[in-house]
């Protein structure tokens, strides 16, 4: 027997996408409780030319509803990057999360020999299915959840590895 | 066709391996071109109940070769974790992508329902092979693999997406 190509990406992303949910939750019940303005979070970088808080989660978002609408062979939908709360960003992960429940094995199995057209930049390039999701979206989708994580750990929220895992 | 669980796992852990290499030599380069002890970076970390770098490379390995070798059916080889300088850092993180390149399809594939028995914290859990690789192997590399970079871009050390992702 073998993975299919659904097993690797939809669960994948939803279960991450929880986990995004979760500490993004926490974020917003620390800023609240110690009377931070969420901003200073949701503005919150690691480095000046970082994207902040805010940023990280829409890319995280994209690199979940952008690989599995491609897989399955469809444009990506356009989501507005126009949050400016927890609450919002928080709906935004909810959003991501139901989209990629929304694609079953029907619709992703299959795509691992699929080109995938990718334009980044106004450069165009070509690349399976399989390999899209395993050196691209899979890597670029935990890089922008951990680095939201990150973020709000070294900003003093209290957020621990299984809420990153989906565990809680 | 489908994914098998050696595509799936050894060669992601590789690319991912390749990437942490660039970065903590572009880290010990960089802080040899500042004159800074390249310790103050090896021991920095985001907040103090998180781990330092050095430690965060020492997991992230630890979730290549140690995944890699339960799903064969092997014990992971114990490493000590005694590393104080980047040389010693890179020359781990090179050992675990050798012994990672080590484990064939032959020895990988069919592991998707093998019992991984997990023991942490004295706690004994049973997990199959390819839920053990999709929700714990994977997400907790890429947690270590992203906080060691983090780490070193809020410390000013110059790397990019492209190295995380083992494309330099």
């Amino acid at each position: 027997m073998s993975l299919t190509l659904h097993q690797a990406s939809a669960p994948v992303f939803a279960k991450g996408l929880k986990g995004l949910a979760t500490v993004l939750r926490k974020a917003a019940a620390h800023a609240e409780a110690k009377g931070f303005d969420p901003a200073a979070l949701l503005q919150a970088r690691l480095f000046p030319d970082m994207f902040p808080l805010v940023r990280q989660v829409q890319i995280c978002t994209d690199f979940a509803k952008g690989p599995i609408a491609r897989l399955a062979g469809e444009e990506p939908p356009a989501w507005n990057d126009d949050e400016t709360t927890f609450e919002q960003l928080i709906a935004r992960v909810e959003k991501a999360a139901a989209f990629v429940a929304a694609f079953g094995p029907d619709r992703i199995d299959g795509a691992e020999d699929r080109d995938i057209t990718l334009v980044r930049r106004g450069e165009t390039s070509v690349v399976k299915g399989q390999t899209y999701l395993l050196e691209q979206a899979i890597p670029n989708f935990y890089f922008h959840l951990t680095t939201a994580y990150a973020i709000l750990r070294h900003n003093g929220v209290e957020v621990g590895k299984k809420d990153y895992l989906g565990l809680t």
